[in-house]
């Protein structure tokens, strides 16, 4: 008898990439061998099912999964008052999805994107005055006056119903190869994130710099007077944290709205981080991680006057995508906390969201790990003024999957 | 449409365990809570097929899995010149396969073990020198003389081609909850973990106590001259390591024949270690890990002095079995590194068999995670001389799992 990791695909799904051996111990030894980082190991991910998808989870029971396909590499949501909801797609367009149906023309109204490597539009956020402002806050990387670079950029634009509309930037930050996701606090501000490749990651510890941060500022794109380091010379005073590598998720604390992030470690290492102002998170000085090619970030993981995570991974699973479940629909899964995983490859879990849940000081507890049946890469997760989970998947043939409570009839 | 873990099982397989909701922030606050650790959230695991089993794999493509059942919670193996295959049953239970099949009547000659907890009778190894002595060490609880207590005991006895004689108890320990491992060092020696309770962890630092340590033993079973502690007062001379929290596996790295250890964590912190005479590993001062509780063991991994583990996994996956794969079968997984994992629960990943390769430093470059499909606890696995991975699954209704290289008939 013949078992497929995914039940419902049994031809196409396991289309493995053509793949050198791994490196090795005997074959790693020697002068031949080029100092790169190993290729990763692939495999494609298995196009979703039409249908509902129906899985068994550790303590809800069951769920069941509805899927909207259509999307190209989504990144984020907003669910608009009148039920509709907005999704980002990477490479440059604002889709909106209604009644479960993605209208196939690109909402219009964006301003030039360019979107390259990990770039291009990222996160969006409604204003906490949408009601009245129709108000809509997004990431973009901004095409540079000169030369094939872009800028990455906090923009935002009025919805008029069916377009945006008076799009201007508000904040133009850097050149960055990662993503920015951005959040509304409790205080009305706006905290985004900015990442760092690992050849400059040293910038994540200078406060001159905008890479490897997490900033905080108005809904105009100025400076709030009470940041962390206005009053210090040579610093940036768009910081809020420092530290980061690649800040991926953002989500406000049920109850306080205190700020949590989640960031990618490189090899491991992977965070979830509560952010206080001014405050260093420890990269690239401290880590759980290791370099691609093999060494450890650091020897240990913790350094004084440096901030440790409240949760991570080793080995990673390529985080992206914060919230608290905080709805009444899946009573089980209160103040739990929840994850996306876009980790592929050797680890053949490829694609996963994350539960976890803690004790009441926040203290992690358990965790579980669904949806690796799907085999597809979770970039977003949120939940919908309905008090469901949605989920986006970073993929080429991208969905939207709604996650609802499910009893299997007759049980 | 419906898509179940496991493909092969479509009844039975997710019959939970009644489980209260889980604590969260939200009930884990107030003066109600009872101090106690969450129940961990289980499901059983499914029978495994009686076919053989054909699974992809990231670098190896296909592998069958030949699977021989009826073995009660399984626990350790050995392969005799003559192709059969000796295994332990931690109840007290020796057994023997011969080609594939069980036979049904246990190997005769093992003295009165008592079977508690984690305890019973446990691993097992040939002398180096087997084919001339047909010697047999193996570890087991012995019932204490007095009181419901055994006592942690190294045992030896010879293999008369049927069954076991002349045993005879070479060294014994202390009475011990968790599992003891063994292997011959190149040295001829046999090295031997003893587990620590969380409630007594302390003692893994303390040289006057066995617990939380690796010994070093003659094939009598007494102390070696050059033992690292055999001169200090007020320590036990059998000590090779220590600061061990519950050590599971013991394996020799390829060409040099150091010894690699692997052991279980708590709520995260499952560590490979490389052992080396007279050193500290760190438990319980410094962890990766949690308590079941919430509260992490130690704000950081890493203290001057005790060194770190070479790989680690959070959250744990309840390591336990450890060698390393030096054969020519499977070509792209020498000098890979196998590791069991037997957590169930909140990852419904449960069980696996996880391969770990690394670069010529013993760097860790890429993990590998199989046997999710089988949703079968992984207890040992071990290279055959036939140059085959062989796998025992930690069930009451437990297997032993032949692993050959397959090619898809018209691939």
């Amino acid at each position: 008898m013949r078992i497929r990791l995914v039940a419902f695909t049994l031809a196409g799904a396991f289309a493995l990439y053509s793949q050198q051996a791994a490196p090795n111990a005997a074959t790693g030894r020697g002068p031949g061998r080029a100092p790169t980082a190993p290729p990763p190991i692939r495999w494609d991910s298995p196009p979703l099912p039409d249908g509902p998808i129906v899985l068994d989870t550790a303590i809800q029971h069951q769920i069941r999964l509805t899927v909207t396909k259509g999307l190209v590499h989504p990144f984020s949501m907003a669910f608009l008052p009148d039920g509709a909801i907005l999704v980002t797609e990477r490479p440059g367009r604002l889709r909106i999805i209604r009644n479960g149906v993605l209208d196939p023309t690109p909402v219009a109204g964006l301003p030039e994107i360019r979107a390259r490597g990990l770039g291009g539009l990222m996160d969006l956020a409604l204003d906490p005055n949408f009601a009245q402002n129709k108000l809509i806050y997004f990431t973009y990387d901004k095409p540079a006056a000169t030369g094939n670079t872009a800028v990455r950029t906090l923009a935002r634009a009025r919805w008029d119903g069916t377009a945006l509309v008076d799009e201007r930037d508000l904040f133009s930050a850097i050149p960055s190869g990662n993503a920015s996701r951005i959040i509304f606090g409790r205080d009305g501000m706006i905290y985004m994130t900015i990442g760092i490749g690992d050849n400059e990651a040293m910038k994540a510890q200078d406060l001159s710099e905008l890479a490897g941060k997490v900033l905080r500022l108005k809904d105009d794109g100025t400076v709030p007077p009470d940041n962390p380091f206005v009053n210090r010379a040579g610093a940036r005073p768009e910081i809020f944290t420092y530290g980061h590598r690649n800040g991926l998720g953002l989500a406000l604390e049920p109850g306080t709205g205190r700020l949590w992030e989640c960031e990618d470690g490189p090899n491991g290492g992977d965070e979830v981080n509560i952010l206080e102002a001014g405050k260093n998170y420890g990269w690239p000085v401290v880590s759980n991680g290791r370099y691609y090619l093999g060494p450890r970030v650091s020897i240990g993981d913790y350094k004084e006057g440096m901030e440790p995570p409240v949760v991570y991974w080793v080995p990673a699973i390529a985080v992206s995508g914060l919230t608290f479940y905080t709805g009444d629909k899946f009573p089980k899964w209160k103040n739990s906390l929840f994850v996306g995983g876009m980790r592929q490859g050797e680890v053949p879990r490829s694609g996963q969201l994350e539960r976890i849940d803690f004790n009441g000081k926040w203290e992690e507890l358990h965790r579980e790990s669904m949806f690796h049946e799907l085999q597809n890469r979770i970039r977003d997760v949120r939940q919908g003024p309905d008090g469901l989970l949605y989920v986006l998947t970073e993929e080429a043939n991208g969905a939207l999957i709604k996650i609802e409570p499910w009893t299997e009839p007759g049980r």
